[in-house]
């Protein structure tokens, strides 16, 4: 798909030119890492989607210097998570700030929204939940993927950025007939308990800090003291996120 | 070793009576958990190390509303640790806060100060760097264990506490002879990357926050809003922290 299909297709949906764009950025950062399933294809499944509303906006519901609380108030997670985010660049905490994020659901590919955090100069680590896919061999399913990323700003220009699901494969995989629930577990192999006790904790941090039930996002940014990032990149690995 | 023999060994170490006991009920947690490598060992430990000062206190660096930064100033990490969680205690944030120790090394088992945190209240993250022990196969190592350890207190007073370092093994596994150093790798056998990039992702987040280089703790805490543990709880699965 190119760029003038995809904006016009997220128009018609009802978005705004800005709010097209930002979503086909992420999406087409998600097809450039491969990450197909965050990718072109979320566009037919948006047009698929009952329920969300293209004209909503995020509601900021509580401001102090450091925590945000913020109602997703019916627009779709990607666009309430990048809005607070814009919001949080324009006035940036002086020291670190949480963000909470209510209602908002699904936000993509967490990875693109710390990048877009660290390329604006904070360090940024967040978590959000979604549909209880993950659980104990055999037992209930308790945790959504939860996936955790973390964004450090550099120098240099070229963020790290770390973007791991709890999850063996994702939700997307298996839509996508890539891989069956059956393989949607803790990722970790004999190890599967670490990865699962991520999953819940992360799961149980974001419903003990939202006011009524639901997904929701948990964000923290803080200003760097320090750039660690250049001296790591010059031991010349290949570091999380980079392509 | 009876409670009575390791208060008079740390106090012989020069800790005060209170940091005594504090130590002591950190290491007995550890060995009532199966985590004897972070247990009454310890002590002897401790016994055999040079370079902490018994008599250091932390020292409160920054303090604002939401951000507070100590440094542990030769103090041992745990009770460094203790300190910033007891007054953080005593003055809650009235929503969230950002707590970061610098110099701040060693400190145990984190899931036994989020514990803490939860007792108080207090919805807990917490993580902590070491020495550089993981790494890509036959690369170097660029990452300490760093567990990430997350506790959500519970109105039936029993904290759910997930604590998991980045590390198939720990490194006490590896002093104690358990383990041989080839198997400190990441978890996560084939998607070992998953645990690497989480480790890496955790140093940066610490190298970051600090204002000089070393070993630092960064922790956030917040006040809930929910209380989501109870009803997890009623599932009758076992739970990240339960004995």
């Amino acid at each position: 798909m190119d760029k003038e299909e995809g904006i016009a297709r997220l128009q018609a949906l009802g978005f705004q030119p800005c709010e097209a764009e930002a979503l086909w950025e992420h999406f087409d950062d998600a097809e450039r890492r491969g990450k197909t399933s965050h990718g072109y294809a979320r566009i037919a499944w948006l047009e698929s989607l009952d329920g969300f509303e293209p004209h909503a906006v995020p509601v900021s519901a509580l401001r102090d210097e450091g925590y945000w609380r913020w109602d997703a108030a019916g627009t779709i997670g990607y666009i309430a998570v990048r809005t607070a985010l814009v919001a949080s660049l324009e006035e940036p905490p002086e020291h670190a700030r949480l963000l909470v994020l209510e209602n908002c659901f699904p936000t993509g590919m967490l990875g693109h929204h710390a990048r877009f955090a660290a390329e604006g100069g904070l360090v940024c680590v967040v978590t959000a939940t979604s549909p209880a896919r993950l659980g104990p061999p055999g037992g209930p399913k308790v945790a959504g993927t939860n996936p955790l990323a973390i964004g450090i700003p550099s120098s240099d220009g070229r963020p790290v950025v770390a973007d791991v699901s709890m999850g063996a494969v994702t939700w997307g995989d298996v839509v996508a007939g890539n891989a069956s629930e059956d393989e949607l577990v803790p990722f970790g192999g004999e190890q599967w308990h670490k990865a699962f006790a991520l999953a819940v904790g992360l799961q149980l941090l974001v419903d003990a800090l939202v006011t009524r039930p639901g997904h929701g996002v948990v964000m923290l940014l803080a200003r760097p003291e320090a750039d660690p990032v250049p001296r790591l990149r010059s031991l010349g690995l290949r570091l999380p996120g980079d392509s």
